[in-house]
C-alpha cells in the first residue's frame, strides 16, 4: 500500500575526508536542523536545532564492545549521502489510516582511521515533527560477531527543562509519571517528555526495537546529558549480535505545542512496512471481560468459590457483549495453573480450568458473533510458554479465537533475564510472528515497550506497559493527572490497553472484597468521574478498547450508551487541545462518525472546542456525556449529565469538566 | 393455569316469584352494591351504589327483536342464584402476570308471564373494582333463531358528570378525546370515563365481545341515561343469533381515584380462560419498522423511487434491531398491491413487491435472531383477505415469521358493513383463530375494540383502535393532553399499539417530505418532548411496543438507551399517580427490573414518587431520562437530561416534567 508521489533522490553535500568534518541536514520545512561533526579525535557527534534554539548540543555517538576495541573514536568519513522522501502509506488500523512519511536523510559512513579498520554507518532523519538516528554495522571483514556492552549515544539537552518521566526499570513501565526538572529525572524509561522555557516540547524514545536491548535514558551525573543505557542480559551483556545489523532508531519528537506531540507519526514512519500479506483477519474491537473482579478482590483467577472465569459467567459476558455492540470478550483465569502462579511451569496455556468449558464457550461466542480473546498468562516463564505456544495458538485458531491477550506477570524464567532486555525482545517478537502464523491478533501485557512494530506486524494490536486501571483496584491508585500525562508520554510510543470504563469508582456495589496483594490497603478507588472514564476510551487510543468494569455495573446505565456507540476502529485522530498533566481533548473519526474525549486533572475547567473537523454540509447527532454540575471525582464521581443536540461543522461546544472529570461526545451523521 | 384457592360456593337469597321483586348483591369488600328489580309491569331494572352514593339509578334491561315480540316486559322471576368466587390465574403476558378474580355473582332467571313464555337470564357480577352484567338466552322452546334489533340496556347516570369520551363511530376509534359534561357526551364509543362531583371515577365498556355487535353508548335525549346502541349490519340488523347465546358483558369500572381505574383487571376477568394449549411461541417484544417514513411523506408504501420496504432497507433495519436489543421489525409496504389501495382485490398478502425479497429478508431476520413481523393490509376487503388468509399465515409460519400486523384501512367490503358490526366482529375473531392455528401473534390495526379476548387467545397481542402516532405525521396532531387521557379511557380496554418513540418531533432531519393525504397541511409535528416519547413506551402498555421513528434518528442518540433497556414483557404494573388529561406515572416490572414512565399534558409540573415498589434490600441502578430544564414541547422538544443514580426501596424521586413533557426511568437491580 505504498503510494509514492515524489521521487526519492540523492544529493551530495561537500565534505572533507580528514580532520574536522561537519555535515548538516534540514527537515522538509526547514525548521529542524541537525549537524554531524567528527572531532579531531575522530569521535562522532550530532546536534539538533529548532529554528534558532539549540535542542541538543553536540552529543556523542558510538559503542563499547565486549572483548573488542570500542567503536567510539578514530573515525574518518568514508562517504556521506543524503536523500529525501515523501510517501504516503496506509495501515490496516491505527490513529489514522493514511500516513505521510516525509523526511530528509543523511547517511554518514564512518571507517576507523587505522589498520583492520571497522566500519560504522549512521543514518540521520529529519521530519517536520522530529529527528531520529540509528546505527548500522555493515558487513565487513574485521567486525563479525560482537557483543555491545554499552551504547554510547548521548542526548545533550541544553537547559533544565520541565520533564515528565517514570523511573527506568528493567522489568516494568507500570509507574506514575513525575513532573520534575530535568536534573531530577536522573534515569528514565522512554518515552520521556520535556518542555523548554521557550515552550518547545520534546519527547525521546526509540523506534523499531528489533533483536536489541531496550534503551533507558540515563543522566550523566551532574550534567544535562543523557546516555542510552541498555537493559542487560543476565550476565551483563547488552546486545549479542553480528554484522550486518542495524540498531533501533533513537527518536526525538519536537513540537511547539503539547498537542502537536500527539499528532506525530514519527515512530511508525521509522518502522518497516507491513510484512503480512493477508490482513483480512485483523480487526480492531471493543471488548469486555472477566477481569476487574479479580483486581477488586471479589473474584479469583484460580479455581474455587470465587472463580471468575467459569463457563456460566463467560456465557453471560458473551450474551451481554452481543446485546450491547461490544465485539469481544476476554476471560482471565480460564485455564489451569493459577494456583501455582509465579512458580516454574505453572501454566500451559492449553488446559482449561475444571469449571471452564473452553470449546463450549468459544463455540457459543462464535455462534453469537462475539470474538473471544484468548488469554495466555506465562507468569514470565518463557521456556514453558515457548514450548506450548504453537499448540496454544493452534487451539485458538481451531476454535475461532482470533485474538489473544498475553501476560508476563512475574520475574522472567530463566532467572536473571529482564522483561526489557534482548532476551525478551526476541521472545516478544517470536510471539508476534508465531501469532501471525495462526492469524492471531495480540494484546500483550507486561510487554516490551511499543516502538512501532505494529506497522510491520499489524497483528500486534495493543499492549499494556503502563500503570493502568488495575492499579486502582488495589493500590493508592492513579491520580487524576496520570491520564492527562499519558497521551504526551507513554502513548507517543503506541496504543495502550489501559482498560478504562469503571462505572462504580468506589466499588460501592462490588460485594465482598478480598485483598489479593500487599499493595491493597482496602482504600483503593478510581480517581475520576464516570464521564472521564468514557472520555478515556477516546483519549487513550487502543485498537482493542476494553470496557473494564463488571457487566453488572453497565446494565441499565445510560452512560454505557457511549461505549455501545463508540467504534474502536479509527480512521483519523485530531488532538484539539492539551497541556501535559492538565487536560487534553482528542477527536477520533471512525468512518463517518466522530468521537470526542476530553479529560482534566484534579482541576475543574471549561474548554471550548470548535467542530471544524466535521464534514461540511452534514448534520450530526451529538450525544454529550458530561460531568453533572455537582460532579467531583472525590465526592460525586457518578454524577453524569447526558444530553444530545444536532450540530454541524463550525459549531462550538463548551465543555465543563469537573475535578478529575471529563466529557465524551459521539457525533453521528444524520443520514 | 387456574389456581383456585377458595371454593366456589352457592348461596341463595330470599326472593318472591310474583309482583315487585328486589334482589341485592354486594362486592367482596361490601362497598359496591347493586339491586335488581322487576317492576309491576315485569320490566327488569338494575341499579348500582358505591357506599352511599348512587352511581346508576334503576336502569332498564331487555331487547327488541326482529319480527318477534320484544324481550322487555312481562317477566317474572323463575329462579335466583348467587355465587362467590376468588381465584387467581396466570396469563402468558399482560400488565400483570398474576390476576385475582374475586367476585360475587347473581343470576336472575326470568321467564315471560304468558303462554309460549320465553326465557331471559341475566348475570350480575360485583368486583371490588367494578360491576358487570350480561344476558343469556338459554336454549328454549319458543326462542330459537332471532335477530336483535336493539339492545335496550340502560345506564342511568345520576348526575351531570365530567366525561372523557370520543364520538361513537361505526368504523373507527381514531379520535381525540373530549372532556365535557355528561350531557354533552351524547353518543360515545366505549370505554367512556366519568368523574362525579364526589370524586368517584366510572368507566363504561364491554367485555368478551364474541359474535355480537359492538356497543356504543348513546344518550337518551334530554336525560342522564345512556342506552346500549349496537353497530348494525348493512341492512340494519344488529345481532343475528340463536339460543343458547350469551351477550358480551356490560361493564362499569369504579374507583375513588383516577389511578385506581388503571389497575382494574375487570375486563380480563370477564373473559374465558386461555384456549391455546401451547403458548410457548407467544412472546412480547419491542419492534421497529419501515413505517414512519410513509406517514411523514419521505417514503411510500407502494413501489417506486421512494419505496420504503425494499430488501436493502429491510436488512438495515434488521441489523439495527440486532445491534440495539430490539427484538422485532415490521416492513409495511413489503407486498404488492399498494398502488391499488382502497380498490377491490388490491392485496393478496402473499405476493412481495418487486424490490422486496421476502424469503431473503425473513431468512436474514431469523438467522440474526430478529423476529420479523409480517404485515397483512386488507384495505377492508374481507372476502379477499379470507380467501388468502390461510396461505398468507402459512407463508409466514414457513418463513419463521411469528407475528403479523394486520390492517383494515378503508371502507369494508362488502360495502355497507362496518368495522364495529357483528360481521367484522366475526371476521376479526376468525383471523385470531386462524393465526393461532399457524402460531402467529397478532397486532391488529383498524381493529374492533379490545374487550379482553387476549385472555382467551393470548396470540391476540395488541391493536390500534386509537388516534396514534401516525396522526402527528399528517394532521393537526395529538395535543399533549391526548396521551394523558388514553390510560384512563382507551387503555382500560387493553393494550394499544400507539407506536411512540419519535426522536425528531419537528422532522427537521427528515429530508424531502410529500403530503400523502388531505389532512396533511405540511404543519404536522409531534406535540411532546423526546423524554415524553420514552415515557410513553411505559405508560401506553403494549406487548408489542414499537419504537416508531426511522432508525437514522436513533443512531447515536443517548436517549435511545432507554428503549434498548426497556423490556416489553411485563410482569406487574402499578400506577403511581394520575389525573385524567393531566398527568400519569406508571411503573412496570419486567422480571427484576422496573421501568417508570411519567407524562404530563401542556402544563409543566413537579411530581414526587416513592420507590416503595422496589424489592427490599436490593440496590438498583436508576437510568433517568428527564426533560432538560429548558425543555418545552413547542420550543425545545429534544432537550433531554439523562443521568443515573443508585437507589433503593423507600427512596423518593422528584421528577420535573416540561410542558408536554415526561420522564422515563429504568431501574435495574445491581447484582
Amino acid at each position: 500500500m505504498l503510494k509514492k508521489y515524489s521521487l526519492v533522490y540523492l544529493f551530495f553535500l561537500g565534505f572533507t575526508l580528514t580532520g574536522f568534518s561537519q555535515e548538516q541536514l534540514k527537515s522538509p520545512n526547514g525548521r529542524l536542523n541537525m549537524e554531524f561533526n567528527l572531532d579531531a579525535k575522530g569521535i562522532a557527534y550530532y546536534s539538533l536545532t529548532f529554528e534558532n534554539q539549540r535542542l541538543l548540543a553536540p552529543s556523542k555517538l558510538g559503542f563499547k564492545l565486549k572483548e573488542q576495541d570500542d567503536l567510539l573514536e578514530g573515525f574518518k568519513i568514508k562517504n556521506v549521502s543524503s536523500n529525501s522522501s515523501d510517501e504516503r502509506w496506509s495501515q490496516v488500523w491505527g490513529e489514522r489510516k493514511e500516513i505521510r512519511d516525509h523526511f530528509n536523510e543523511l547517511k554518514i559512513e564512518l571507517v576507523e582511521d587505522k589498520e583492520n579498520a571497522r566500519q560504522l554507518n549512521i543514518f540521520f532523519r529529519l521530519y517536520d515533527d522530529g529527528f531520529a538516528f540509528r546505527y548500522e554495522i555493515p558487513e565487513q571483514e574485521y567486525l563479525k560477531d560482537f557483543i555491545i556492552m554499552s551504547e554510547e549515544s548521548e542526548f545533550a539537552l541544553t537547559d533544565n527543562h520541565k520533564t515528565w518521566w517514570i523511573w527506568a526499570d528493567y522489568n516494568t513501565y507500570e509507574k506514575l509519571y513525575q513532573e520534575t526538572s530535568l536534573k531530577e529525572a536522573t534515569w528514565a524509561a522512554t518515552p520521556v517528555t520535556m518542555k523548554s522555557k521557550e515552550g518547545i516540547y520534546l519527547s525521546f524514545h526509540e523506534a523499531n526495537l528489533t533483536d536489541y536491548a531496550g534503551m533507558t535514558f540515563k543522566q550523566k551525573k551532574g550534567s544535562l546529558t543523557y546516555k542510552s543505557e541498555l537493559v542487560p542480559w543476565a550476565n551483563g551483556d547488552k546486545v549479542r549480535t553480528s554484522a550486518p545489523m542495524k540498531t533501533p532508531w533513537r527518536t526525538v519528537q519536537v513540537s511547539e505545542d503539547a498537542k502537536g506531540l500527539t499528532q506525530s507519526d514519527l515512530i511508525l514512519n521509522l518502522n518497516e512496512p507491513n510484512k503480512l500479506e493477508d490482513t483480512s483477519w485483523i480487526q480492531p474491537m471493543k471488548y469486555i471481560g472477566i477481569w476487574w473482579g479479580m483486581h477488586i478482590g471479589t473474584q479469583t483467577w484460580h479455581e474455587g468459590d470465587r472463580h471468575g472465569a467459569t463457563t456460566e459467567n463467560a456465557l453471560k459476558y458473551i450474551d451481554f457483549a452481543k446485546a450491547h455492540q461490544i465485539e469481544g470478550v476476554v476471560f482471565e483465569g480460564w485455564n489451569d495453573g493459577w494456583a501455582n502462579w509465579g512458580g516454574k511451569d505453572a501454566f500451559d496455556q492449553i488446559t482449561p480450568a475444571a469449571d471452564f468449558d473452553f470449546e463450549k464457550v468459544a463455540k457459543y461466542a462464535h455462534e453469537n458473533g462475539v470474538e473471544m480473546m484468548g488469554h495466555h498468562e506465562t507468569g514470565g516463564d518463557i521456556p514453558s510458554y515457548e514450548k506450548f505456544m504453537d499448540d496454544a495458538f493452534k487451539l485458538c485458531q481451531d476454535n475461532h479465537v482470533k485474538a489473544v491477550k498475553t501476560g508476563y506477570a512475574g520475574g522472567i524464567y530463566p532467572r536473571g533475564e529482564h522483561h526489557h532486555g534482548q532476551f525478551m525482545v526476541r521472545h516478544y517478537r517470536k510471539v508476534v510472528e508465531t501469532a501471525a502464523k495462526y492469524q492471531i491478533m495480540l494484546n500483550v501485557h507486561e510487554p516490551i515497550k511499543d516502538t512501532g512494530i505494529r506497522r510491520t506486524y499489524p497483528n500486534m494490536m495493543t499492549r499494556e506497559g503502563v500503570r493502568g486501571m488495575e492499579w486502582n483496584g488495589w493500590s493508592d491508585g492513579n491520580p487524576p493527572s496520570h491520564t492527562c500525562i499519558l497521551p504526551f508520554t507513554r502513548q507517543l510510543s503506541g496504543p495502550l490497553d489501559y482498560t478504562p470504563g469503571i462505572f462504580d469508582p468506589t466499588y460501592e456495589t462490588a460485594g465482598e472484597r478480598v485483598k489479593w496483594n500487599a499493595l491493597d490497603q482496602g482504600t483503593a478507588r478510581v480517581q475520576t468521574t464516570v464521564a472521564k472514564q468514557l472520555a478515556l476510551a477516546v483519549v487513550l487510543y487502543s485498537p482493542f478498547q476494553m470496557s473494564s468494569d463488571v457487566i453488572e455495573n453497565y446494565v441499565g446505565d445510560p452512560a454505557f450508551k457511549f461505549l455501545e456507540d463508540f467504534n474502536a476502529d479509527c480512521d483519523e485522530s485530531i488532538t484539539l487541545n492539551g497541556e501535559i498533566g492538565e487536560f487534553i481533548t482528542v477527536a477520533r473519526r471512525s468512518d463517518t462518525a466522530w468521537f470526542v474525549g476530553s479529560i482534566t486533572n484534579e482541576d475543574k475547567r471549561e474548554l471550548k472546542i470548535s467542530l471544524d473537523f466535521l464534514e461540511e454540509g452534514k448534520k450530526y447527532k451529538a450525544g454529550i456525556y458530561a460531568d453533572a454540575k455537582d460532579a467531583d471525582w472525590k465526592t460525586n464521581p457518578t454524577a453524569i449529565h447526558i444530553s444530545s443536540k444536532v450540530v454541524e461543522k463550525g459549531d462550538t461546544l463548551i465543555m465543563n469538566l469537573a475535578k478529575g472529570g471529563g466529557q465524551a461526545i459521539s457525533l453521528i451523521p444524520i443520514e
